[in-house]
């Protein structure tokens, strides 16, 4: 048997410790889990029922096409259904994106420290990677304009970037797509758009409502809190949306998911909660970090990309021995930990354990 | 924008129709849907509860090696972990073989009338298709080893076969994977096996033990009654299993589904007690299609293949309009409708409706 050769030698990703996990290794009661960004004030109560709701047609098939909720998003964000598209998490809108466009030989746009799944993808269907440095934490997107050629099928653009948290302002994104060729997909990965609070943060929706070559992907796994569902979707024009549609599996959402995610979008209150919470939250992290004397990335999602001065793989197991699980292994940031925002319970517990972390630090170096 | 020139053309999938849309389009208040193979009697009550308990966690994401789940159907079967891997349904273990093995110009082998999405999938990755006909509806495995060359990636064996319902047996299973070439995957889609209580029918679980290029696809959304959920599983020797696992989702299945199917998987008492009644409900449906002095295929899954001896689309509607659906539309097959065994009231109404549209046939023809 003779595998794809592009699929040998693929790194696995490796996901934020669980819970579980951690108990068990360290033999802890009391852990925090501050490295996946789900949402610490969990999810809609309406969505719970909705759940709820579901169960007397566990056995039954979901909607394939996805209908009531399609209907749903399109309605509040004021777009057409048929410009909308459903995967298990935004992970598989980006399969389905790579599996429709990509051949071997292709060109794709990435940052060189970004979310893993578009390299991961890409990399499956044999494309070619061109990874442009972000500068200052931040998409340098005349550097990824510049690296466009006839061979570019895509430029993946994370907005808020994970991990650093940063973002690009509708400004320099008029500026890109003015300029970028139309043969050219350009995807802006809008996973924790629902958190940022900054004026000049792009409308997607009014790009897409300019441009064929664009499309916004969303999650209902961040300020929706419904991660364990894989659940989120795309927006674009109809013909790409229609192209992506090609590929897509004939029921790729469940059917607990469908429900919920309908009942979480009508349910903006509980968001807007969120996002202030998080908002809150940001600040009294940074104040603490300055007080830490730490520096960080801008914050614009749920979480903090912090420099800890020192190997961040050190302080991630410093900080795992007291309990909070945060995220580590930035190649090119490798005295970074991406920190979630949790409760403000969990920020303080956080901040007392790196402090605590820190002073350990100082007294054996 | 340029897509893959594979997936411009490629059919939607047509899932059976919805019993929402049937009310809305005919007006009625009583459907039975016996178009799509679920499973009549529900899910395990351990299933739902396990559903319950995750309500709590719903904005967690799941743990995405699926762990628990793993251990419990390795132990249920008798083989390692590593040698289990889970999708979201067996459909997502299809693309992942598909997308893990073909590449633009390898050949991969089915029977004319199965299971589309092997096909689709493999359309997608450009490989060719080889169709082998099925022969008294069942697959072919003389010709369809015959069909095999330096170039064949994989060959499919749907056992029972959808939508035929027909089996291959032990003995043909052993000469097959005797002579079949160790470089093509022999992948045994068993998404209908826990219903087989014919003897004859092979033990895929000692071939794997045999052969590293034999894998089998596994589902929980039939018999298990989880269909909503999407997950199903694949066993097959670890290598087989690590080169699939390589282009696997980080999340590809969610929290609910295996939380279910670790319940249900444990529930053999609610499996064995469906078994009974499907073969209770095959036996009388066929006795019944005999007095209707109707043909059909031997059944061995929850579905009869019937020669309704005219267009199946006219006896669909007919079925239709009576509060019945099935499924028609198998290209080999017009005159063929697959119909999903129900509960006895249903298999009643079932054959009720279908006296009452042959009769209307012969008045109007």
């Amino acid at each position: 048997m003779q595998p794809k050769s592009s699929i040998v030698h693929l790194p696995v990703y490796q996901p934020g410790k669980s819970i579980e996990a951690v108990k068990r290794e360290l033999g802890l009661e009391r852990i925090i889990k501050l490295a996946s960004n789900e949402n610490p004030f969990g999810c809609s109560d309406k969505a719970k029922q909705a759940i709820q709701q579901e169960i007397e047609n566990t056995s039954l098939y979901p909607d394939g096409a996805a209908v009531a909720v399609t209907e749903a998003v399109a309605k509040y964000l004021d777009v057409q259904p048929n410009q909308v598209i459903f995967g298990a998490g935004s992970d598989e809108i980006i399969l389905m994106i790579c599996r429709a466009f990509l051949v071997p030989g292709d060109e794709h746009i990435i940052a060189d420290q970004t979310f893993p799944q578009y390299k991961h993808n890409a990399d499956i269907e044999g494309a070619v990677t061109v990874e442009i440095p972000l500068r200052d934490g931040t998409h340098d997107l005349e550097a990824m304009l510049a690296a466009v050629n006839e061979r570019t099928k895509i430029v993946w653009i994370c907005n808020p970037n994970n991990p650093t948290g940063t973002i690009i302002s509708q400004a320099e994104l008029d500026r890109f797509m003015e300029r970028v060729p139309g043969h050219v997909l350009v995807v802006l990965d809008e996973a924790y758009c629902e958190y940022v609070m900054d004026d000049s943060f792009p409308d997607s929706l009014k790009l897409i409502s300019q441009y064929n070559n664009v499309i916004s992907l969303r999650t209902f796994s961040k300020i929706y809190g419904l991660a364990s569902l894989r659940i989120g979707y795309g927006i674009g024009h109809p013909d790409v949306i229609h192209l992506i549609n090609q590929v897509r599996e004939p029921f790729n959402t469940t059917r607990y998911a469908q429900a919920a995610a309908l009942a979480a979008v009508e349910d903006q209150a509980f968001i807007a909660d969120c996002r202030e919470k998080n908002a809150a939250g940001i600040k009294y992290i940074e104040q603490q970090l300055e007080r830490l004397q730490l520096t960080s990335f801008p914050a614009h999602g749920n979480f903090i990309m912090v420099d800890v001065g020192r190997p961040a793989v050190d302080m991630f197991d410093a900080l795992l021995r007291r309990g909070i699980i945060t995220r580590a292994g930035h190649k090119k940031y490798p005295n970074h930990l991406r920190i979630t925002v949790g409760s403000q319970e969990q920020n303080e517990a956080m901040i007392q354990a790196l402090e605590s972390a820190l002073a350990e630090y100082k007294v054996t170096s």
